[in-house]
C-alpha cells in the first residue's frame, strides 16, 4: 500500500516579484521533499502584505498535510511573517525566552535591541526550528514550518525540521530519452499508453542540447508494480519512433 | 498622476513540483515585467490537472490585470493547459487554421499527425502569439497571456506580446548598502522612516559574500518626489549606523 504526504510551499517576498531577487528555494525544497517522500503539490509567491500573506497560508495549510514557508522573519519593519502566521492561527504572538536565549549565544545582550528582537517573536504553541548559522530560529506550528529566506539559512532548517515530520511512499522514477526523437511523433501512442496505465504519472519534456531539440519522458509512481508495465509499453513505443541510429538512454531515480 | 498595472504568472508544470526541473522563468518574467512598468503581485505553481489550473487562472484573471501562463501547450497528453484555460473562459476549443498554417511552416504536411495539432489548439477568441523559434504560437485571450515553458520560446513570446500590453509608471528604485552595516542596528529606525514615507515600499535584505554578512537595504517607488526625502533619510542614518571605515554604496535603477 502507498501513502501520500502532500505540501506546499509559501515563498514571501517582494524582492522575489520584483524580479530584483532570483529565487533559489523552491527547487531546493521541493527536491529535497521528493527525495524524503511529500509531494509539493503547489507553490505561491505573496509580497510582504498581510493581506495576501494571511489567507494564502489559511487556504494552504487546510489543503495541504504541510506548509513550508520562506522569507520574512528577519529584524527590520518588512519582515511580517512570524505576525501573519500569529495571526492565521489566532494565537498570541511576543518574544520568546527560548529564541531569546537561542540569539544571546550569537549576540551580546547590550546589542539585543527592539529590532534584533523581533527576530525571537514566536506564535504561542510553536516549537522552534534550530538555525546553526545565525541562531535566530525558524519554527514549526501546526502544520506549518517557518524558514528564513536566506538559501544557507533556509536549508539547514530544513535538515532540522524533517525528522519532525511525517513521510509518504517515495515516488520511484524512470527518465526514458532517445537522441532525435521528437514529441510530436509519440505524443498520440504515448497519451494512450498513460490512459492505459492510471496511477502511473506520465510527463513529457521537448528539450535542447547543442544537437537540438530531444524529446524526454518521464514515469513515475509510487508502487513499482505499477510503474513496470508502463515502462515496457514505453520502451518498445521509443524502440519503434526513435531514429535507427539513436540508442535508448533509461535513468533510474530522480 | 502614477498608474499601476498588474500582473500575476501561473507556472503549469509536474516536474516543477517535482524538483526535477528548475523554474527558469518565474525570475525572468518578473524582473522583464518591472522594467517595463507592470508590477508581478503573485506567482502560482501548479500541477498538470485541470481541477487545479482552471481554478487558480480563474482567481487570478479575475483579481490582476494580466496573468502569464507558462507550460503546457506542447504535443502530449499532459499539455492541457490550451483546454484548461477555454474552459475557464467557457469558450470553445479546436484546431485554429491561423496556428495549423504557422506549423505547416516548420513540419511538413504528412508529419501534421494527431499529437502536433494539439500545438494548434487555440480557445475562440484568442489571438496569437508569435515564436521565432519553432513557430507553434502562444495566445492572448481577455487578459490572459499563454506562453511556452521552454525558456528561449518564453522569452521569444514575451518580446512578441509586449507591445500589445498595457503599463503603468515604472517603479524607480535604489539600493542603499555599506560593509559591515548590521540589520539588526538599523531595524527599528529604518522602520520609522518607513512609517513616515509612504507610497515608498522599503525592503532590507541579509546578504552574504567572502566578508560575511551585510545589509542591502532597497527602496522603491513610482514618484521621484515621494522617493527622493525617503533616501535622504536612509542614508543619514546609515551615515551613523555604518562602520566607520566602511563607505556608503548607492545604486539606482533595477
Amino acid at each position: 500500500m502507498t501513502t501520500t504526504v502532500t505540501a506546499a510551499i509559501l515563498v514571501i517576498g517582494d524582492e522575489i516579484l520584483s524580479g530584483r531577487t532570483k529565487d533559489k528555494n523552491i527547487g531546493y525544497i521541493a527536491e529535497y521533499l521528493t527525495a524524503i517522500g511529500i509531494d509539493t503539490k503547489e507553490v505561491r509567491v505573496v509580497p510582504d502584505e498581510e493581506d495576501e500573506i494571511v489567507p494564502a497560508l489559511n487556504t494552504l495549510r487546510a489543503k495541504y498535510n504541510y506548509v513550508f514557508t520562506t522569507g520574512g522573519i528577519g529584524p527590520t519593519h518588512d519582515d511580517i511573517t512570524a505576525d501573519c502566521i500569529a495571526k492565521a492561527f489566532g494565537v498570541s504572538i511576543d518574544v520568546d525566552p527560548r529564541a531569546r536565549a537561542l540569539l544571546l549565544e550569537r549576540i551580546a545582550e547590550k546589542d539585543l535591541n527592539e529590532a534584533r528582537l523581533r527576530m525571537a517573536r514566536i506564535p504561542a504553541g510553536a516549537e522552534l526550528v534550530d538555525n546553526p548559522i545565525s541562531k535566530a530560529p525558524g519554527f514549526m506550528i501546526g502544520n506549518v514550518i517557518t524558514m528564513a529566506g536566506v538559501p544557507s539559512i533556509m536549508q539547514a532548517m530544513l535538515d532540522a525540521v524533517t525528522p519532525k515530520l511525517k513521510t509518504g511512499t517515495k515516488m520511484i522514477q524512470v527518465t526514458i530519452e532517445a537522441a532525435g526523437m521528437k514529441e510530436g511523433d509519440i505524443g498520440t501512442e504515448y497519451g494512450a499508453i498513460a490512459k492505459a496505465h492510471p496511477g502511473v504519472i506520465m510527463g513529457s519534456y521537448p528539450m535542447m542540447n547543442e544537437t537540438g531539440f530531444f524529446t524526454r519522458l518521464v514515469l513515475r509512481a509510487k508502487d513499482p508494480a505499477l510503474l513496470g508495465p508502463a515502462e515496457a509499453a514505453v520502451v518498445a513505443m521509443v524502440e519503434r519512433a526513435k531514429p535507427a541510429t539513436s540508442e535508448i538512454k533509461i535513468t533510474r531515480g530522480a
